[in-house]
């Protein structure tokens, strides 16, 4: 008997929201392992909202959009079940973007090893992963927050907006959260600490917002876009700072896009700075050494959105891009190694 | 017979693009003049496009918009005739912001003494008052220009556009100019020494664009906004810096303001600062130590749109918002005084 590799698939061309129904499950061959190559049976799959972006070729990762009968990318975790590369071995648990599928074949380009004493293997896709670094590279690198500071997040119940809050606490600034649901903002001041969170489906979100930042924000990090960057910059301190870091807000439909008023910039004297967080892959050990030890004492929480099985992502998928995921978003692939490792 | 003062005014409030039948002239009673005032007789009137947003009550500087028979603001370069203030003495020259008139009344606060043999009077209102201060801060104080670096700037044959690029020239950089018209593009190369001019009414506008930044641009500052701060971003080098400075492109209509993508951006890594030139009237020295001499020795050259005559402001000032004027405009009030000081 053959054994068989599982992916999940696109049905048809993405329009608009994406719902479970889009995506079907597949049986494929074992890819072939050439010389040079590791074969990586995946534990954990990464949903992230970039991927929706990338499904329609508008995100740089992508080139060009995907078509019927064709697997998204995704961060995966996952373990070396043969190698053939010199600087892996059979054992190994390693980072890479192995894609939405059960195995993957890779040449160990960008692909990272993991130690799972350091953390639970799972947290190397959120607070200790891309979204991790994405907040290390926003409120260390681009903003220099400083103690005192008040700092700004959106999406802050999400894997980057809640590390963003936590690490700037942790730094000495106070944390204002914006998120969707009152339970959502509960879980932002009372489990990440952050010192309050507003939610913008409330009918006063407005004031709430003002009210909860009668001095302004020094910094705000944005992962929406839209009118929450430009309700939020209404909030911005003269000088204060804006890190542009995802458009939550278009990736389903680029067509309703809320551009920015120039004059809002240039009335606040804004300092706004563009982050793609490629650009920091050189800083992950730094960022490592200063989160992991706090990931694994506690000092600062995270919260992931799971499900059990490749035939669950679609629905997953559906739930982060309608934003009714709270946390981290990812796709337990081998339940038995998670038993393991969290 | 007693002296009468002479204003210019609205004849009722603007909408859209202004023309010369927009305003009249007023004699009105001579401003009272009172225990620690001065007054001041005109010499030079500066129009600015800032002014028209004023106008409207939308510019920062306003406090609402302007009436009926009301008269706009503007900065004056004048001559002391009276004087009831301990800092300033009658024959003292004087810039402040006198509106649109033959004289006005200052109790002295914002009101700078002028040296008449330091550069030409008329141009403490160009390439030595705000709108070069306006460029120092820009290319030096935000962008901090180095050698070898390329500088784009829109409204390149305008009085901050044609600063920056020529205090870039001086600091080693390579200067590209946006503009309005074959003739002035012709004026920014071959009189302000740009390495490269493009008008942006040309069909091939963006070809050309292109071509003249093959390697993209590492500072582009906007007096513009709209497509074309869309368009210079997109010729724009990764991690480049994008000074925010204005809004020539909607203050006659805002409701046609064509806003940013966000995706620009983070996609380009920029680095965008909103500049407002009351922030760096501490610099003002520093920038007049740096630009007056090289003003003085005609290193760097300044273009003046001039009218003679207040009778004259309402036409002027419509050409300014038009874009057809060519340099700085600016009214001469007191023509006398003018040979004295060119």
């Amino acid at each position: 008997m053959t054994q068989m590799n599982t992916q999940v698939v696109l049905k048809k061309p993405l329009q608009g929201n994406p719902s479970a129904e889009d995506f079907a499950l597949r049986d494929v061959a074992m890819p072939t392992v050439k010389d040079g190559d590791v074969l990586v049976r995946h534990i954990y799959l990464s949903l992230d909202p970039y991927q929706r972006s990338a499904m329609s070729g508008r995100h740089m990762s992508a080139d060009g959009p995907l078509a019927e009968n064709q697997m998204p990318s995704g961060g995966t975790v996952g373990q070396i079940v043969q190698s053939r590369h010199a600087a892996f071995s059979e054992g190994d648990y390693v980072l890479h973007h192995g894609g939405w599928q059960a195995y993957s074949v890779s040449n160990g380009e960008g692909m990272r090893t993991l130690d799972p004493a350091k953390a639970p293997l799972s947290t190397y896709l959120g607070i200790l992963g891309m979204p991790g670094l994405t907040a290390y590279a926003s409120i260390i690198k681009l903003a220099h927050v400083q103690a005192g500071q008040t700092v700004l997040v959106s999406a802050a119940a999400g894997p980057v907006g809640s590390t963003i809050g936590q690490i700037a606490i942790q730094k000495g600034a106070r944390a204002v959260g914006i998120a969707g649901s009152d339970e959502k903002c509960r879980y932002v001041t009372e489990v990440f600490g952050f010192d309050a969170c507003i939610n913008y489906k409330d009918a006063h979100y407005l004031d709430h917002l003002k009210s909860a930042l009668p001095d302004g924000a020094d910094i705000y990090h944005d992962n929406v876009g839209g009118q929450m960057l430009i309700d939020a910059m209404g909030c911005l301190k003269d000088y204060g700072t804006v890190i542009l870091c995802g458009l939550i807000s278009q990736y389903n439909d680029p067509s309703r896009a809320v551009n920015l008023p120039v004059a809002l910039p240039i009335v606040k004297r804004a300092v706004m700075k563009g982050l793609v967080v490629y650009d920091f892959e050189d800083h992950y050990d730094d960022f490592l050494d200063l989160v992991a030890p706090w990931v694994k004492h506690e000092t600062i929480k995270y919260k992931e959105d799971r499900v059990d099985g490749l035939e669950h992502t679609g629905a997953l998928f559906a739930k982060l891009m309608n934003g009714q995921n709270f946390g981290k978003a990812l796709v337990v692939i081998d339940p038995e190694e998670d038993i393991h490792h969290t």
